[in-house]
């Protein structure tokens, strides 16, 4: 359907065949366009978008240091109420409200079914949203492998609750999950931007005894004591390798997360931990990343490194949401601010800057 | 060994060398008696008893239904502080204060080695005190392998934080961690004695999302809610495997948690669980146990049953303390009531009866 | 449906649009009819089946054991060419030899996004074939959630060669995976029928040192040498859980596999294994099943109890072929029969019967 | 400690009280010495050595990269019979010939306590032969924590099929047991020298479908075979990288394992990954370690990479014995040079230049 097809529509129709989105044009340069409303396909859906955010990726693809393809409409975190179903899809009806996570994996390929949901169809192939295809940061959104993706939102839950589960959620908790945190383990996380919160709050939820944060942002800091905390150091002020050595009596942590992406937090997160530990790295890295030796113990310290990209499917969604709809996590003090749609470009500008104390941006269409 | 045998000891000698202890005669047959302070061996160390607690085992063992042989202290659940201190055990002083688990692995077995440290030297090993050996409900405790088995008691640390980790937090915890509960996690646990008490607790802070328990005693509902459960059933006015299939949505909990040890709740455990989903059982069973076939769904519904016998070992007590010391776990509210070692008879009475509310008695030497 | 029903058909009509396939109309009524070739609708597949094989289970169908709705087609082992692709498939082409697992999972719903591919949907819910919908003993087969459930066959391996893999070697092999055994494990596997000799089978692939089989028919006992038992015992003859102890010095296995779901293989699989060890059921139970406490430690000798349901999915066929393409598995010795599918009854009679020692029959239409 | 210091013994004391063993003066600097055989104090026990052999580590100690103390007695894979046992052994007696793990944990540390055997007491803690007490190049040697130390050897094996038990197969066959390598995994390892060649045959064991070895050497490419390789690729002569990507079929391996310790190969181990994939490090690394970000999918590609220090203890001596008991393991093929200990020297060398197809030397007291 080409976009000429629509030339003879009346403005009433049009109003309903087509949608305001952001489209990244090129390092630099954004812009919100009026595009069709997309249609679905077999196993596909289309949401109208309630409720979206902006992501630190965003920013990334935003400066050019992520390549996606100009004209893509990007953002990835998306909360809505379906508007049309494609064929074969059940259990769902339009109107149902639904959360989907910023991965969707299809279930069907190779990888998914060997448990790999975030790698479906190869490396990083779980990321489609404003990466491989149109994304969230729009009025409407295509779903693909529908069936798989639209987790329902329970009645009791607002949006606010839930926006943040579909990537920032998913992705700080999965740090201690795929570090196999045990109950009693001592944990330090360096970074407490969106996705280093979450992994504090993962931490706690998944029973650490001492939770160790490093920041320096004030407002941030606070936001790390009220996501689980037991203390956090301010890296510009403090050795923050000693101060962990010394807060954990010269043991070192049991599991060190990595939630930046940089060779300084990566290397300290290394030489924090106990032999035998695990450092869970969160970071996208860019450039040489450098393992240094000492705090390796060349090789011989019965060290693990994980990485996790962001879970998702609709099974993840519905697990996170229970934890939210029994009081075991509330992110609604990281929405710091809210703009229409219409004013993204602001909300942008806010979040890149991290001015006025932003943690996150609700987008609402 | 009598009451009189030391008869003619000087006062003296007696306050130096002798000490009040908990003796178990045979079937229904317990008392005080006054025995020779113990002297430690290579590898050991004596303890003096500062407070101790007792179990529902011993109630089995009082009752016959556990046999351990006439003559035997029992009591498996100490602090202390150290008295004695046999040859080769370093790293400790006489006057530390500290910890030690009901179970007591020698660490240098096969099955220590292998990781089944409960299991010490062959089925049960682990457990020794108030078993196989004498136990903590005296003035003095032998230690046995005292290197693996004495932990230090941080200084913010009471002994009231701390007596009920030795066994039933140590066991109740366990639950969650054999199931491999994962974060966001349904948990149902059958019964809220003592151990179920610390399995709610436990399945709190592994990160389950709803915790539903059983119980129909109003003090340990009570306690319930405060140990973490979301919902208590009460199983003399309900169906509660109907009410927990409801509060799953049809879908049954993720990990079922049987802490009495009965067939009834095994089998509503069993019953409850969702295919694939994991039966942690922490109860001790007699007689016949049977597996209903169709919630087993014949074998064929991916279902795990896993046991586990209280994990020991000071690595484990140190753990469990960091937790406490970190404000993660406060089972001091457990402790109802208190008594001291010349009032053991009646703190049995009193446990034994349920009367007063008691969940767990602290018993000072 | 009976079988005049297409007797109005033309013979050409009849040539590209029936087939004939093995009906169930109800407990010991089997019968071969011409059904019309089954049409996919989107996300299905039609393939022409080359080979198949009956399994246990079907007997239990045929005797009314296992319930099924008369007119069903049985049968639940194919393998074969794509003859059609429904709507959305994509990678694969008509002509394309594949295999299919006895189990179909969707890849899409809760369950399969949370992992247990087996209970897709539902309790037992991956079974389809021959269960809820039409199976592979037939010319033609619809396969559900096709594009997660053709497996490709790699040129250089035969049908007879794949078509074990697709239920009794992915259930055999996975009681030593669920069981998590370890390389130089001892295991004991009870019963050497099909199932049985696979899981065999994958205690010798998955590392195990000692394997004690127990069986007491020749031909079993033979093959079960054959795939990787260091010894058989025949219980006719001796006292095997006796025997195991005394083979294992005592000490007493680390994992034991039940592959026949009776009580009394239960029983010995729970009185062979050591404390800590875990029982691998892949047996199907009738009945009551009865847990003895004394071997079971009254629950507190940190056993644990799996139950697999077989494995699914292409990924997990692919896999599996793998092993084959690689010499590390072969099944191709337990093809001891082979029947066209006109003389299917003739088939599930000598399979019923064990004559001839059979262990499995290929079926060829 | 001179050579003389002893020579004014006569022969009776000489004959009694002293014993020849390898020091290690300094970099370049080895010689066997006449020296005190040692004595053992509580939980201690002394092995007459009847067979042991050299490692690479130990060339690294001797070419002064790995540093100890100047008049350290060198070697750590121990076989021989008890000598003299110290107080508080039991089960043990004088003349039982017992093999004895290059790592010697304690069991009874936090560490041991926590299942971080090789990490007993601080980073590296369980390596102690020859490395921070006397090693076992000599014809007598202490042995730490004996209890947990020594493994008796079955009569029906020879210390020739045991001895690379203690340090090179432990280690080697780690590799796939740290990647938690599964049934039908495709696995690449990194360098086929004695312990690559042990992570070959632990990962044939483990049940990996293809194993693609990677060595240049002519002796060790036909060893490489022997012990489980489906393919050896010389990396002077094709690029590796892209040789295991296509035998992949562009999907790359399950499990890498680096066996050398250098840049390259742990870069390679990292580029042949899936994503999803472990890469399994058993190299020793010197100088700056750097993680190529693209195969590392900056950080995305759920990537883990585990590093293993040689498992030790007696239960695992046991595990790694029976595994040779039952045939399932013969690294006999790999002793390819025998010297008695007075001819160490030779053997050194022999060893150090890699000459005449040598792979590991067995060296006789």
């Amino acid at each position: 359907m080409s976009q000429t097809s629509y030339a003879l529509l009346t403005e009433q129709e049009e109003t309903t065949s087509t949608m305001k989105a952001l489209v990244f044009y090129g390092p630099g340069q954004i812009g919100l366009e009026t595009v069709p409303i997309p249609r679905p396909r077999a196993g596909e859906a289309v949401i109208r978008v309630t409720l979206t955010t902006i992501c630190g990726t965003d920013l990334h693809i935003l400066r050019g240091e992520y390549p996606v393809k100009p004209g893509l409409i990007i953002g990835h975190e998306p909360v809505g109420i379906i508007h049309e179903l494609g064929e074969g899809i059940t259990g769902y009806e339009v109107g149902d409200r639904v959360l989907v996570g910023a991965i969707t994996p299809c279930g069907q390929c190779n990888s998914c079914l060997g448990g790999n949901w975030s790698q479906c169809g190869g490396p990083l192939g779980g990321w489609k949203f404003g990466n491989t295809i149109n994304g969230a940061q729009a009025e409407y959104l295509l779903v693909p492998h529908a069936q798989a993706n639209l987790a329902k939102i329970p009645d009791e839950l607002a949006d606010e609750q839930v926006v943040l589960l579909g990537d920032i959620a998913s992705t700080g908790i999965s740090a201690a999950e795929s570090a196999d945190l045990e109950i009693g383990d001592t944990v330090a996380v360096f970074a407490q931007g969106p996705i280093g919160l979450c992994a504090t709050a993962g931490a706690k939820l998944k029973g650490a005894s001492l939770i160790i944060a490093v920041e320096s942002d004030p407002v941030r800091t606070e936001m790390s004591k009220r996501m689980g905390a037991d203390v956090v150091l301010d890296f510009t002020k403090e050795d923050v390798v000693e101060s962990i050595k010394h807060l954990t009596r010269g043991r070192g942590v049991d599991v060190a997360i990595e939630a930046l992406g940089t060779q300084a937090t990566f290397e300290n997160a290394l030489s924090v931990l106990r032999p035998g530990g695990t450092l869970s790295s969160l970071g996208v890295y860019s450039g040489k990343l450098s393992v240094p030796v000492e705090p390796f113990a060349a090789g011989l310290g019965d060290h693990k490194i994980v990485t996790t990209l962001c879970p998702g499917g609709k099974e993840r969604m519905r697990r996170l949401m229970e934890l939210v709809r029994h009081g075991r996590l509330d992110l609604t003090p990281l929405l710091t601010h809210s703009f229409a749609l219409d004013r993204i470009n602001e909300a942008y500008q806010v979040f890149a800057e991290r001015s006025n104390g932003v943690i996150k941006v609700a987008i609402r269409p």
